[in-house]
């Protein structure tokens, strides 16, 4: 029988929720039950959503079907358009999952049938949390291979002229660690292709995609960053747009409340990105510290050799480079503060963060490296010349404003706040954690220039009462709940 | 803030549900997005709730929180009452379950906190998934028991005058298999103490507590139950009433789906529910068959050392008894066909099936021995006495009339199809869960008189075109459903 579209403005992101009338005739109360799956279909659309049962007829009529916000916008079609619907089929695959929750090492048509049910929307977040538990700790290197190359197969396939195309990426949780600003606008004035997509914030204080949006736009359609590849070798935009790995956009929404971030899965999310990406070259960054996501010298290993263990039966060239993760890199952290450092950088400013600078051009001669001309050794001084000469900012410019140049300057947040040393002494250590979580509670990365600006570093001596970090927040509510959890632990510790 | 409650007709059983404005001010977007939990409090009451977000003003007021059904009754205030919420802080045992992730084993603490923050439901579906699947296959038998202790620790626990409370539980699965109401009133006959509480069918045609509800009321409150007790020695309840075990009724909401059904699960959740139903002896009935639950001895023995490590740590006397669990028990499959059975047994006509009347001997004699005075093998005769004398048909009565006999006569559903056999030959094997699954397709146990009566068992000889059993249903539709199941898979070998 078919039913009448009718849009609710219910927000249930990221699930599809549809809304029936309990008492209606024409099908089995034991088929729809609240919270089980349907598939609506009108035309040649259909959708998958989650059913809530309403018992009032003032917010639905019974020849309707109720859409909230997402499935409405997924399905398409216009209000009052006719769908049907049916109880959604369980998805085979979920008959895998069970094998693997008992112990089975699954076959690689079996991860790729699993994948492409999560990637449309087929799975409950019950069930994708039970596909990630019953894997955690428990995939083969087989496992991660298939499952990798599942996640690149479901999503989009880019694919660039160049015979070389290089990629870097950085497993992430050093707070300011901005170098990609610094070595995309490098290896673009060599010249070798490095089409950089990047991510928004999670649950850092600002992802890559944060802090060039300050600069300029990022969000940008596939065939204008082809454009802007194929005139300026390179790009720095936000992936989010491009669609690259569809499963893994689903299974983040999983594994960040679960906190699940085993290697597989990392390795899986990351590689299978760079291939859809059409990367061939890639370096990998994984800092090592004991409040980074990489503890010890041991687990990076251990995460290394899977990288290339999956990356090389994929026909991706890796270079890993462990690096120190003990505290947060540059001095800013947040959007503006993070992107007047590396502009400091490229502009070879007195006061430009140094540490910032010099891992950025470490990491991109190592990028350099995989152009054969400048294989075994000589990358290091290639980044140094395109930095040191201007080369590597007039490329950031001409990025800046092949992406569309932001006109509007922001500010660092007005409302500031100082942490200071509570005594004389050296500063022994900056807690990675909770100088993301202050910058966040200031209000980043949505709050474009709410941060921490960190004054001093581990090494530095400092005066009793000198300030350690600034805090900064467009709003007091901001302001008041960054300051509430740095006065409580400010995250250095002075000795 | 305070906000008024505006109760919104949508069911989205069994998870709390609540609705606000996207557009409000006074609280950071940050920290309440879609599908995070938050607390609602209001005087004394407080729970937890799903939050969907509405940007429709003509749904939901500005100073108004809106509530699901389920979060509505939950809370339990009249609405317009005033109200105020947070984000609901993260439960602390997540943790726990991370360290069950990495495959820790828990300590029994811990384990408690868990089970009482899904009681208290402070777990998501996706949460409770997850600790289910960290679990599964790795449990220690500790764990085993902590888990048991801590599901019995979170509901009611009841206590009984009687030193001894006597009590039986079958793994399930066997279609028709209705003993437990020839069993009680052969006990009660005896003087045993015996307050037995059934579920109602989950994934089967029919529960004890559906059977029993064509004969009598069984939805009773604590104190009705209590004192049909103290007078006729037993009962036969639904426990859905008594809240004997909140945390599996959670729980049991996402094995289903995920079909988690391990023997640790199992072994906690029946333990658990006849502990805190006061139960100190117990006899558990392990049917073994390849369409039953367990489908080997080998099973059945691991199954049952569980049981026993479990229950004697708990103080349970058990006594556990494998039996053959090849096909359905008795004639009819579905409420109204079953107690015809099970009357006719108790009844003692020529026509009762013999395999029920057998097993519910034997069984009722197990039981029996519970008491000293007939241990070491006098049971059985004595439940035969008891049975053959009309004393448990005279126990059956009372109990129907103590707990409020049935006054409308439910029929077997007038709208019949009869499956017959293809050939002429011996009936070789019947599947359990075909004929359970044509029966609940017919309406069972919804529609009391629908399911299925079955002429032949595994042994007798049948001619071509006999009948081999016959579908009854209360509606067309039902008929159908179950008719076309059974036409393409009888589940009757006939060789």
């Amino acid at each position: 029988m078919a039913l009448k579209i009718k849009r609710i403005a219910i927000d249930t992101h990221p699930e599809n929720t549809a809304f029936l009338l309990r008492r209606r005739n024409g099908y089995s109360p034991e088929q729809f039950v609240a919270l089980r799956k349907i598939e609506i279909t009108g035309g040649d659309a259909s959708i998958l959503a989650t059913l809530a049962l309403i018992d009032d007829e003032s917010l639905l009529e019974p020849h309707m079907i109720g859409l909230g916000e997402q499935a409405f916008r997924r399905l398409g079609l216009p209000e009052g358009a006719e769908v049907t619907f049916r109880q959604a089929p369980v998805p085979h695959s979920l008959e895998h999952v069970r094998r693997k929750i008992d112990g089975d090492e699954l076959e690689e048509t079996e991860i790729a049938e699993i994948i492409r049910d999560i990637a449309g929307y087929r799975y409950s977040p019950m069930e994708i949390g039970a596909f990630l538990v019953a894997c955690a700790g428990f995939m083969s290197t087989h496992e991660t291979l298939a499952l990798t190359r599942a996640m690149a197969g479901v999503g989009r396939q880019m694919h660039w002229p160049s015979e070389i195309v290089v990629d870097k990426h950085c497993i992430g949780g050093i707070p300011g660690n901005r170098t990609s600003m610094i070595i995309v606008p490098i290896i673009a004035a060599h010249g070798l292709t490095m089409p950089k997509t990047s991510s928004r914030a999670i649950t850092s204080p600002s992802g890559t995609a944060d802090t060039m949006e300050v600069l300029a736009s990022v969000d940008l359609p596939e065939d204008r960053l082809v454009s802007i590849v194929a005139k300026e070798h390179a790009v720095l935009a936000w992936g989010g747009r491009v669609n690259l790995s569809p499963a893994d956009d689903v299974l983040i929404t999983v594994e960040r409340p679960l906190r699940i971030d085993t290697f597989d899965q990392m390795v899986a999310s990351i590689l299978s990105k760079k291939l859809a990406a059409g990367s061939t070259h890639l370096l990998i960054d994984i800092p090592v510290g004991p409040t980074a996501k990489v503890r010890t010298t041991r687990e990076a290993i251990r995460l290394r050799k899977l990288f290339e263990y999956v990356g090389h039966r994929l026909g991706l060239v890796l270079d890993i480079v462990v690096t120190d993760g003990s505290q947060p890199v540059g001095r800013g952290v947040g959007p503006v503060l993070e992107a007047r450092d590396v502009m400091a950088v490229l502009r070879n400013e007195d006061d430009a963060p140094r540490d910032l600078r010099e891992r950025a051009v470490m990491l991109a001669g190592r990028v350099l490296e995989f152009d054969p001309a400048l294989a075994g050794g000589k990358g290091y001084a290639r980044a140094m010349e395109l930095l040191g000469s201007g080369a590597a900012l007039a490329a950031m410019e001409r990025l800046i404003d092949a992406q569309g140049r932001c006109r509007e300057v922001i500010l660092p947040g007005s409302h500031v706040h100082d942490i200071c040393a509570p005594a004389g002494g050296t500063v022994m250590s900056i807690d990675c954690h909770l100088i993301a979580r202050i910058a966040r509670l200031a209000g980043a990365p949505m709050d474009k220039g709410a941060g921490i600006d960190l004054l001093h570093k581990v090494g530095d001596r400092v005066r009793a009462d000198e300030v350690l970090y600034r805090i900064h927040a467009h709003s007091p509510t901001g302001l008041e709940y960054a300051r509430e959890l740095a006065v409580a632990s400010s995250g250095y510790v002075v000795g």
